[in-house]
């Protein structure tokens, strides 16, 4: 065990709080945060923090899919250090998830100015399109079309519940950038984000270094049944529509149990139609959300589900559409980066302990074209997604300050790997 | 047996068929009839059987509900009898559900207007505001106030899922009319409508004579759970409403296979919060239809609800509220008014069986104030709530002739009682 070194930086904590709840009140109301992606909402939120960068003197471009980058220049050309995360959010979210890791750079690129700190490396704040997932589908799609996982023209058509395509979002709020390749691709890329879990605050630690990310698997659902009276009806001839929904609702249970491990199965959106007290529901439409590290299980899981859907449309009488909207794969991160990560929290004097992210991240996507990972700080209760989400101060603050020591030191690297930089 | 009579009276079968269709385009669309309860489509609708009612020589009266009564004088002031049912519509319904018993009564004013026919009693015409309770609950909830069931200051409070108040509603359209005892209790009440059911047509029969009628217990449930993300929450750690809502919607299943019978079960409307693909639901809102024609089972079913809800608060750590918005225990109609129904059938030749009606209708509210019972006609493959609903054409007329002779006999009867009319 070597003595923590003391790390030469770090962040202004009332500015980064100040920070995060000016960019929150931004569609923000007592329901909690509602800015979801490429709405008015967003879009003010993108025009605050472009403002902000412009006013820090970074370099502000904007790609095709509308992901805003501000680089920092370094003393040299050498590959650039990205972070950053989105600021997109759910209905009804909190003031942290993804707006942490956005404005913790921001803040980070301040405390250089002010400190008049040039690195040899540029450093870039990536502002990532679209990450929830909750308006346009599937979620991470900004960072999976700068990774090159998704072709611009099938984004642009990608539409939200009312039909709305993207691309015409984009253009409308004036978020449609130039091209694809706006941006270099990165030497490292780091995320800071809250765990949005329970499991740092159960085990008392401060920062958890993710070493890897849970596989997801989304699926839409479209039951089509028969709508008739519910007193006239016997139950023998019906095709309900809402009974098929049930059974798939019990199923995301039921497959949690069978497979046990990190094996997740959710249903968070269920339309019913005519939806009247007394008809019997002629159509469902609902998601399935599977989530597990273990990519054998998580095929598993799906086909257990292909599989009920099937049943249902023979048992039920109904007939059953069904469509994967997103599949990724689980994500290995960087072992260095994730060493470098470790090694600024231990220079804080800070508890870290590698861990597995629950969640989808854009880092997952940059994890596809440069080394990367993340670090994660405490969610209080673990509660996300809802406008009681937050962390507590001091977390906030460790978490930034192991983000700005972690960047120095791949910002200062010199070599082109990364190999020698935790020994 | 006795050799059917020849009835003397029958109705224009062609105009009571363009007099449906009509109607039924007042709101109506691709999707079927949206004239739900005191809508402007609604408004259009009572507008158009009052100048019809006018343009007929009827004496029109609206009472404190928005209840239209168009009364023919008889030639004497004994008590009159009356027939009618409603014109509001479930979404996407079809043209005949409630529109058939107000039309053909109609049509039976109009031909004894051709024919100079003068009756011993008068006969009204009455159209009952939302019955459907698709908009406002309980259903029947305007000849539940005619028959004291209901106070007129209680029914102008029920709110739509919008927080508009049925009074406000009535004010609104002009239909809210002067005073509780607006018409005279019926010396009889018969009701014309469509079966909504397969029963008839699979046992061959044109005319169902309805001699009781389902209890129903309507529930409107609300599960709160919390809102969390889908991929970091462990299972062990959520409070999921949706789940919740799963089990609710299999125990309609369950408890019909348990008691059998008669015994119907159904989750017609479902919503859920926020509604994500992402988020552990945190609310949910829905309903439970319950029915049986054995008021013991239908409570034996609403005390396994109550107990299955208490059960999902222990096991799911979520809250729930329920509340019984509609709860009308079994009727039984009048013998000597279904005598005076079948012998008219056989008068016409048709063939006619008694049978039990599953879905709830005005006529079970008059029969707490009056002689009462109920004509039914098959519905095509049983379809009913649904832009597809159909009779044909021929069962259409047999009804509405039905109901004529039957009208006419109760009209013609001269005795302050029914009991020598069957005879």
């Amino acid at each position: 065990m070597t003595e923590p070194r003391k790390c030469n930086y770090s962040i202004n904590k009332g500015r980064l709080l100040r920070q995060l709840e000016l960019l929150g009140d931004i569609g923000g109301g007592d329901d909690g945060v509602n800015r979801l992606a490429l709405t008015d909402a967003d879009k003010a939120g993108r025009d605050y923090i472009v403002a902000r960068m412009k006013a820090l003197g970074l370099n502000v471009t904007i790609d095709c899919v509308g992901n805003i980058f501000g680089r920092r220049d370094g003393r040299t050309d050498a590959p650039g250090v990205m972070t950053g995360s989105h600021i997109d959010s759910v209905k009804g979210a909190g003031k942290l998830d993804g707006c942490l890791g956005v404005l913790a750079g921001l803040e980070i690129i301040e405390r250089l100015n002010e400190l008049k700190i040039e690195t040899h490396r540029s450093l870039t704040i990536g502002v990532f399109t679209n990450e929830e997932g909750a308006r346009f589908q599937p979620d991470m799609l900004g960072s999976l079309v700068f990774a090159r996982g998704m072709s611009v023209e099938e984004a642009y058509e990608k539409r939200d519940g009312n039909g709305v395509a993207l691309g015409d979002e984009l253009e409308r709020i004036g978020y449609k950038g130039a091209s694809e390749g706006s941006h270099e691709t990165p030497f490292a890329f780091v995320e800071l984000h809250i765990e949005q879990g329970p499991v740092l605050e159960e085990e008392r630690q401060t920062i958890g270094v993710v070493r890897d990310l849970q596989g997801i698997s989304w699926t839409d659902i479209e039951i089509a049944g028969t709508a008739n009276h519910a007193g006239t009806t016997p139950m023998r001839l019906r095709s309900d529509a809402g009974y098929a929904a049930g059974r798939i609702i019990q199923f995301a249970r039921d497959i949690t149990s069978e497979l046990g491990g990190s094996q997740v199965g959710t249903v968070g959106s269920v339309q019913f139609k005519p939806n009247l007290i007394n008809v019997v529901p002629s159509k469902v439409r609902m998601t399935m959300d599977l989530r597990n590290t273990d990519e054998d299980k998580l095929r598993v899981a799906e086909k257990a589900l292909d599989s009920l859907l099937i049943n249902l449309e023979k048992s039920e009488g109904v007939s059953i559409k069904s469509a994967r909207t997103a599949r990724f794969a689980p994500v290995t991160f960087d072992r260095r980066i994730c060493s470098v990560i470790r090694q600024s929290a231990d220079e804080f004097g800070l508890k870290s302990d590698m861990m597995t992210s629950g969640a989808g991240h854009d880092a997952q996507m940059l994890a596809r074209i440069c080394p990367t990972a993340m670090i994660f700080i405490p969610s209080i209760n673990g509660i996300s997604h809802n406008h009681r989400e937050a962390s507590h101060a001091k977390d906030i603050e460790a978490g930034a300050n192991v983000l700005f020591s972690s960047l120095m030191k791949l910002c200062a690297h010199r070599g082109n790997e990364l190999d020698q930089i935790s020994s």
